[in-house]
């Protein structure tokens, strides 16, 4: 058997054949782009040469919901447009490292597919019709691995069917072109892995990605897609959403179909903490897109374990006076960034300005750092530790990232049956804490943050207190980009007598994207989203 | 501290003293009336003088549509309803012993509190205005003790406040008057307790009333209750349906509010079987109104753990020409008795003549027998064993049912978090099967037993493989009322070559009430309850 380096070399070499040569990036640009540099990479694929001015466009200019109205009405053909997508998302991976499978020519054939089908039937294969939709690596294509990064993973073959919700994009019109890298055990918020490597922030390649579906995250803000779909069971959709500045949505688990994927650890687990699957991209329009095509698609009909339930057209809150936010700034033991904190401070002062209300909750909820805790109790269920097992099966090591990816005061800890219990009555007190909280107060939503940090530095992000908390909750939550890390404004929000985790220092952030997390009501992923676009609308006028 | 007979013996006197003295049946009628009488008790409220023609007409001519109708016009007063009830009530507890607790005066002032507000307001309090509902024991009413038939739980205080639920139908205009008995730690289908003693069939004394909501089914077969709310987690809402020949629904769980109950083991369970509350009684449109009425109502809002969905408006499929049925006529260990196959295949022809379809199940369905042990495990999860706590903390002794509660193959069995990943897995694997079956062959419900065989004598029910399937499956099912056994006619039904479990007895069971189960698709509550109208009203054509 080989060892696992020369394996992953072998994966590596295999996928940089499939970028097209005339796609691939002089070596004198590429060897400067390391995990070292503070190179910004945005603007390399508009300068690169690869694109044309109508790539350009067609990649920078729309969002999901535009281009599929284009493609509809021919303005453009699925085969431009996905075109346009690969050459971005070769970038991409030259300049960030965010892809693990690469099938381009069987896009391009789809991509004429749906063209014909068009032009032959006068109508739409579906709601995504010729549409380009990027993967995280987890989910099953019909004749594409899904390593998930694991060494062992390698010898798998192919999959031999598309995943559930991967079918349902299909016949809506979607056409796949790449999947997307995600962290060893996909447990950590550093998408890096022995298979694949490292993924990096395009903004700063010195910082992270984010994770678990940081390629995905890294792939949009290069605008190499534009729109990506993540799984999301501690903030694994909203991480890099947060790190790269871009949005993204964790619905109320079983809304969207799970069957059919690879999971990275064992099938079965008794967890109450539960996986959403969720869109990320540049619109919240686009979410409801996706989740309205998917759910009205009846996804019970393919996946017996989805929630049986349709996708309910809501009136938009928007003609509503005054929306209610509770407002949640941080826990003490993760004190917000100064960036951040200001951000949040914007974000709620815009609300206001629009006649909204905030009701601050910061003492009236149940400890964020001990919620954390007992999430993380779930994850670690399992006693025969498969995911533990997967790696040790190659021999490959643990990525750096992993040694700052667990509680300390759960070392050593081991689950049994009857703690379970016990856990399963803590949750259910934080569930009732949240719960008569919004109810008792009114409340349509929450802000808060999505991490107390804008991107940080490779592999010390450590645990997403602000994310897992709506996956201990089956809580929805989205998050929105709005304005960026500025010294100067952002210098009032220091605090001297608190220590920031990870360190803070104003340079390393400086120009580095802010977002917001808003919070919604179970179930009720249908007002969310119509919530997310008043917010979105709202910030969007704030520069 | 007294022994545990005399405490039983202390609340039994007290009950018996709140039924009033002119409510009283002569104790030459009830010292017959016992477990070992043949006797059918069910004129018995016709005939004993107590009630009025007037209440007589109230108790026996309306289901509970028809009446929060005539309540809401005034036609009748709640009063008048409710002490209707109430008498009727106090008949049944003195033939069968179904009440476990008794509220008649307190029903009566609110009975005049809704009669009052009508007339006041001129507009009715809610849906359910004036309805006098019956509970079973473990749903907590403000005042009123929840001791679910333990020993040990006499010594608790009466409810500081009403259960989730029991706020949301007071709040629509319910009327409480009485609570029913179940068995002692609500596993057995026979409700017998030692607080409360054993609950009779009214049919026939020296048969079962079924269980865990056993004292519903004897007080609805005597009509002292027009609606009765019942749990279920493996079927205990339709065995006594099954027993005593009536309707009733368990809904899809986490649809209608568990929070505030008393439960008779361990909460906080990993189980992957889930309780649903449902009704009993006697029409399907009742329990539409119930499920409407507590899910317009915003359950989620008083109990956090609900599922947040809307009760849609359905089309009735009555108006389809055609439904298409799948047939479940049992597995070789637990063969249907000659009625109970006679009146299954009379129902199919009676779907059929009306012109819908009947799909044959039975080789391709998971094995059921296998399927119950599965869901059996989940049961007995608690490594603490709470439930043989509550029991020993007394003295109490075990009721004898308890002996033929559980399966041989589990005994000893202990449960694992790792075995609970298995079974997880084990059960997915049932709920693909069915999945598959329910969507490949397009079929709108399934058609089935509730039990082998209709009421059968005291403490040898045995295992519910045919209830606690939908449990495990987490589907939908009603159970209707349809024909009965008749010796004459179920003789070709009559198999030399199996093993009846009960042994089978034409003269035993001469007589008695038939049903058929109707497993519906998880969350649609909705479709099942119109569909179950639809085969109503077909069946009801046949006599």
């Amino acid at each position: 058997m080989a060892d696992w380096k020369s394996l992953a070399q072998e994966k590596r070499d295999a996928n940089a054949q499939k970028i097209p040569p005339l796609w691939r990036l002089p070596s004198s640009l590429t060897s400067s782009l390391t995990s070292s540099s503070t190179t910004n990479v945005l603007s390399i694929p508009l300068t690169c040469g690869v694109l044309s001015d109508h790539e350009i466009t067609i990649t920078s200019a729309y969002d999901a919901t535009e281009l599929v109205k284009l493609l509809a009405t021919g303005e453009l053909t699925s085969l431009e447009v996905t075109t346009a997508f690969c050459k971005r998302a070769a970038i991409a991976q030259q300049c960030v490292n965010c892809l693990t499978e690469i099938f381009f020519e069987e896009a391009m054939e789809r991509a004429k597919e749906c063209d014909e089908f068009l032009k032959r039937e006068g109508k739409v294969m579906g709601p995504l019709h010729g549409l380009p939709i990027s993967l995280k690596d987890s989910f099953n294509v019909k004749g594409v691995a899904s390593t998930i990064g694991y060494i062992s993973f390698l010898s798998h073959p192919p999959k031999a069917a598309n995943g559930a919700l991967i079918d349902l994009l299909f016949r809506a019109g979607a056409v796949f072109y790449v999947k997307t890298n995600l962290p060893q055990t996909m447990m950590t918020a550093d998408s890096d892995n022995n298979v694949f490597g490292r993924t990096l922030n395009p903004h700063n390649l010195s910082l992270t990605a984010g994770g678990s579906t940081g390629g995905e995250g890294a792939l949009l803000a290069m605008r190499g897609s534009v729109l990506g779909i993540c799984t999301d069971v501690a903030g694994s959709a909203r991480i890099p959403a947060v790190c790269n500045g871009l949005s993204s949505f964790k619905p109320t688990a079983g809304r969207i179909p799970f069957a059919g994927n690879t999971p990275p650890g064992r099938l079965g687990s008794p967890s109450a903490v539960l996986p959403g699957i969720g869109p990320m991209g540049h619109s919240v329009r686009d979410f409801e897109l996706f989740l309205r095509t998917v759910i009205d698609a009846q996804p019970w009909t393919v996946d017996g374990h989805v929630l049986n339930v349709p996708w309910r057209r809501v009136e938009a809150p928007a003609v509503k006076k005054g929306l209610r936010f509770g407002l949640i700034r941080g826990h003490p033991k993760r004190p917000l960034h100064p960036p951040v904190a200001r951000i949040l401070h914007s974000a709620c002062m815009a609300l206001k300005s629009a006649g909204h209300e905030i009701v601050l909750l910061d003492d009236r909820i149940p400890d964020l750092y001990e919620s954390a805790i007992l999430a993380w109790k779930y994850f670690l269920l399992d006693p025969q530790k498969t995911a533990v097992k997967h790696v040790n099966a190659s021999g490959e090591p643990w990525v750096p990232s992993m040694a700052t990816s667990s509680f300390t005061e759960l070392a050593g800890w081991e689950a049994s049956l009857d703690e379970l219990f016990g856990m399963n009555m803590q949750r259910a007190k934080v569930v009732n804490g949240y719960h008569n909280l919004i109810v008792g107060e009114k409340l349509d939503a929450v802000i808060m943050p999505g991490y107390q940090a804008t991107a940080v530095p490779h592999d010390i992000y450590g645990m997403p207190l602000y994310t897992v908390l709506q996956n201990l909750l089956n809580y929805p939550a989205g998050i929105l980009p709005f304005l960026k890390a500025e010294k100067k404004l952002d210098e009032p929000f220091f605090k001297k007598d608190v220590v920031y985790e990870p360190a803070y220092n104003a340079e390393t952030f400086e120009g580095l994207p802010g977002t917001v997390q808003i919070m919604g009501k179970p179930m009720e992923d249908e007002e969310l989203v119509e919530i997310l676009m008043v917010i979105e609308a709202i910030l969007g006028k704030v520069s």
